[in-house]
């Protein structure tokens, strides 16, 4: 931590600053420049308690130097982290592609949506039964109606699960049906999800929030870590811009990013990232080639009437065109789209 | 709704698109321009389940011409709401000031904070018992003990209590305790706390989310409101933009843009709004002249020692500065800060 | 600055770092920390030709400590700046009301807006005589024409008057006929235009760009102040954020930054910053009370009839109200809307 | 257009707007909805003078339905345009690579930079004589030399050049020495040199300006096409959002959403969207996976000590093991790198 005098300081207060560093737990270590003076404060205190300092007479700005996350950090663990569910495994070189509805409507849609994704090659499903939706008036999910239909798709097609959990008193419900746990972009910051989520220790997809940066992300993921699980999936599905020609600007940026500061794998969601399925295909190809580790995409057997995110879903003609680009993508930068043979009770597609 | 056809789309499509808002409820009304075609939607329906329209053929745009939002809006109730805490009057010619630490840190803090700002004229404490922070590692709040904290302030005081929850199994806990219950900027789509929340039938003071649109904002209270709290107090506290000299952007535009819309009172928050104490004060006094119906202020008896937000917060002798100039200039804009006699045991300051 | 090392960096490496640095002109400091090093480098060379240390073996950041910017700030000037513009005062206790049309359309147009105006107690007149339209298609304005009309103006009613340029090639033309030579919002960054402008040495009006940083805007300002010109007056006129309620979102919190870091003088636009007219009172109201040294209104005779920026603009009778309600509200932060008297050839108006 | 009136608008109000609309030269068509009132405006005058519209009584709203811009638009032209100049063709199967240093700051680095870039492959040098640097301290190129330095290694090379323009008074001296004409993000509103070199009739790369939306980038490009100019290629270099990982954030949708609205080419600037060296590879294959039909990336033979942009500058080694993997890449998605063969005076690589 850096703390920047303003010109013209006093001795005195440098001195009262120096102080309280001490009385923090840090060593000190002064800078007298030109104009400025600024005080090194060393000691793995972190800025915890430390903010205050801003408040001092004479102090003009507080410099962080530590990273803020541990666990999920590189600089903890140089190697990138694989997560095994079943027989999917995400962030080696697999790529994994979950798909399905944004929403279980019924049994009918979400086995063909299923099935199709699972002859396309995808290995996970996707479903939400919790929606958290904008309007109270719209659908809200079918609840544990919706999460037995997904166990009865996973029965089915030998695929994974994947859905949302929106509410802490679910968690112990949902952990029963899902394979990963998602939190989806609106609680990203729900600390207390995070926590109960975490402590269940099953693999958790971490959605970025709408405006969170990189930094605020990887916190989230860290309380997910602290508590139990280290099986985090990061998921960045465009951010929140002034430019309304999409949905969301895709920060295509985070993948490098990420995986330079944290060994966790990152997928992306071009459906929400631009809400229009015709983007779709190119952003998901964009995602490939920048060195994700995979995709969830929304699929619909007849998005024009999806009761959740209509004009952003692919029907599954559409997402099987997509897989068949993504084979040839995915070999270019090293990776492979696998078949699925996770709990699988019918025979596998041969790729 | 308007639903807007490429240009060259076939007289076949028009016709299905019309159709399937037929079968929704809606009649249609055809215009044929030079270039394009619109079909004008006309029906109460709302667009809720009628998105996936824009993945039909030939559907270039489609535009909303109703709010998606009712309960709170001017259209349904001209009047603007005045809510009624005790003798704290919120949303008519007071101008409410809450106030107090970010956290309850200890009942010697808390109570030296409440009686600080009673003293200066604030009629509602503010202090956080359940604290959502973005480190896993930083101090999390005393839960319940800060609340009993807060009820013993409220006893001395008189002051009304706000205080933020960050969960829905809190619910019924911090109902028992305060008289307005806040939800937080991270959670204010959090739409099962939003519902559970509005169910208690208690008043309750939204803020905005860090990059929720206006409109976001309203849909959020509409949950409250059509849960069953008809008592929402609107807070701006800043959005996330890319100018970092401040922590957040406040939104001074949102009051007048929310008056029009909503009859909801809208207070704002200058501490969270800068993240610095030096600009408390010119912003609380621009959010009195552009007609919010009052502020939330965060004061700390010793700010550069504070557990959380020390940086943003006044100290007691500040904050009494800076009511002083408040007096003034609510007067100016046809409000008053009222004498505060809320509960009170003690003897009313007279204003 | 301060050179943050990444962990595990080799002496080796931060040897030469340092003698780069050294080599550049900065005395060196290293602070060796538990997990990081990083290196003071201390000097008046500024970051200027040193931001390549970056690319450098083991650096992870660069943190500048010194403000890039020197006439503009108020460690330079600690006494605020006025700008004297015959009787017009700019940055002390007069609050500057400068109110016009958007485009000078015809001199009928223009001459009924000024009267209007300095009838109301405006003391300088706008209006566009060469408009940067985001259409080609659009009125671009009257060029030379509108620069005598503003100069009739000017002698009929004895306003002030400020103008945008948009073209080096105009420098002279447009010094000639006014007294405030605007940059708009689209040229904040147009360096060449910034130069050309600050040699004429006439007093500017330097609107923030789009999505200029206070910082960018700063600097666009010691451009100007460096070519030779110091009068130079900031003004605030909205950003581009997400939200769509209104046209640009107000950065408020803009006045009390820019008075802390710089001498210069800071006024307001609410008619750009919202786009809307019936939220500009209640802007220009948070405007005065924030501490801003004036505003700039865009009123119009007509202005549903109005060639550019119709929907924002006040029309006479709105405008004359507002002015009476910043009479009050100025008094009571210590400012005063002066009479104006410049060049004045009539009698002036009694205030 | 569509005019949404206010609920309970009088009938006579909604007359007026018909009237007024009729005025403007359009045919109008009402609908009566259950709570709102519509109005349709048919004719192709696009929104150009009736925007004060807005402005008249019982008028809430005026959505557009027509785009503001033709000459650029694939309504227009449905083919996809490609640029030629000289062999390099822009817009087709190849993918055409820009590369250099971001500052022409000798004759040497020049040189060394243009050799090497053309022997891994590039087909256009760019290089700065003319550099709008945020401080007025800051290097701000060599202008005319810098030109005639560009034209030598055009001469050595048979690389293309593309460089940047900011001022309309050297738009001769430009043309005469440069093949493609660079219009900056900070000058893409600056109208008059939109129109200026646009008359030059000379190719155009107009780089997005730092909050621009696609609407304004396009209207931009407009400008230059309605001027003269019909080769416009069109340069997405990162967008200013709330995130500092990176310098811009990367909109790597504009690519479809760009392909989709217009005919003209559109490449990408990974070196200025991020701002890091280190990750311009991997959102250069993001780039070429998307769909973009180039790329301009910043190739300096000495990154550490360059005057400008030194942190997102690759070293020619970095450049050319890049261009290996991009080889394969885009023979993935239909493109290819082609050899440079551009006035080539020397012998060509064979690829």
């Amino acid at each position: 931590m850096i703390i920047v005098m303003s010109p013209g300081t006093k001795e005195k207060e440098v001195k009262q600053v120096e102080n309280r560093l001490r009385e923090l737990g840090f060593a000190t270590h002064v800078i007298v420049g030109e104009e400025k003076t600024v005080i090194g404060a060393i000691g793995d205190k972190s800025a915890l308690n430390s903010e205050g300092i801003l408040n001092m007479p004479g102090v003009e700005n507080v410099v962080p130097i530590m990273k803020p996350y541990k666990l999920v950090s590189r600089e903890l663990k140089k190697k990138s982290s694989i997560i095994q569910i079943g027989d999917v495994k995400i962030g080696g070189t697999d790529l994994v592609v979950m798909a399905g509805p944004c929403a279980v409507e019924s049994e009918e849609q979400l086995l063909e949506a299923a099935h199709a994704v699972k002859q396309a090659g995808a290995t996970v499903l996707r479903g939400g039964a919790f929606k958290p939706r904008t309007s109270p008036y719209a659908f809200q999910g079918l609840e544990e109606e919706g999460l037995k239909m997904l166990a009865e798709a996973r029965r089915q097609t030998g695929l994974a699960v994947v859905t949302e959990i929106v509410d802490t008193r679910d968690v112990e419900l949902v952990a029963r049906y899902t394979d990963i746990m998602q939190i989806g972009a609106r609680n990203m910051q729900n600390f207390r999800l995070l926590r109960e989520v975490g402590q269940t220790g099953k693999p958790v997809l971490l959605k970025r929030g709408m405006s969170a940066t990189i930094e605020d992300w990887l916190m989230a993921a860290e309380y997910i870590m602290a508590a139990g699980s280290h099986d985090v999936i990061l998921c960045e599905r465009g951010i929140r811009t002034y430019e309304t020609a999409v949905r969301n600007t895709l920060d295509i940026s985070a993948v490098p990013v990420v995986k330079e500061l944290s060994h966790l794998p990152i997928i992306i969601d071009p459906s929400h990232a631009t809400g229009y399925a015709k983007y779709v295909p190119a952003l998901a190809k964009s995602a490939v080639a920048v060195g994700a580790d995979g995709l969830i995409i929304e699929v619909h057997p007849n998005p024009s009437r999806a009761l959740c995110d209509g004009p952003q879903s692919l029907n599954p003609g559409q997402f099987n065109a997509l897989m068949q680009d993504l084979h040839g993508l995915a070999r270019f930068v090293g990776k492979r789209l696998p078949a699925c043979s996770f709990h699988s009770e019918g025979q596998n597609r041969a790729i």
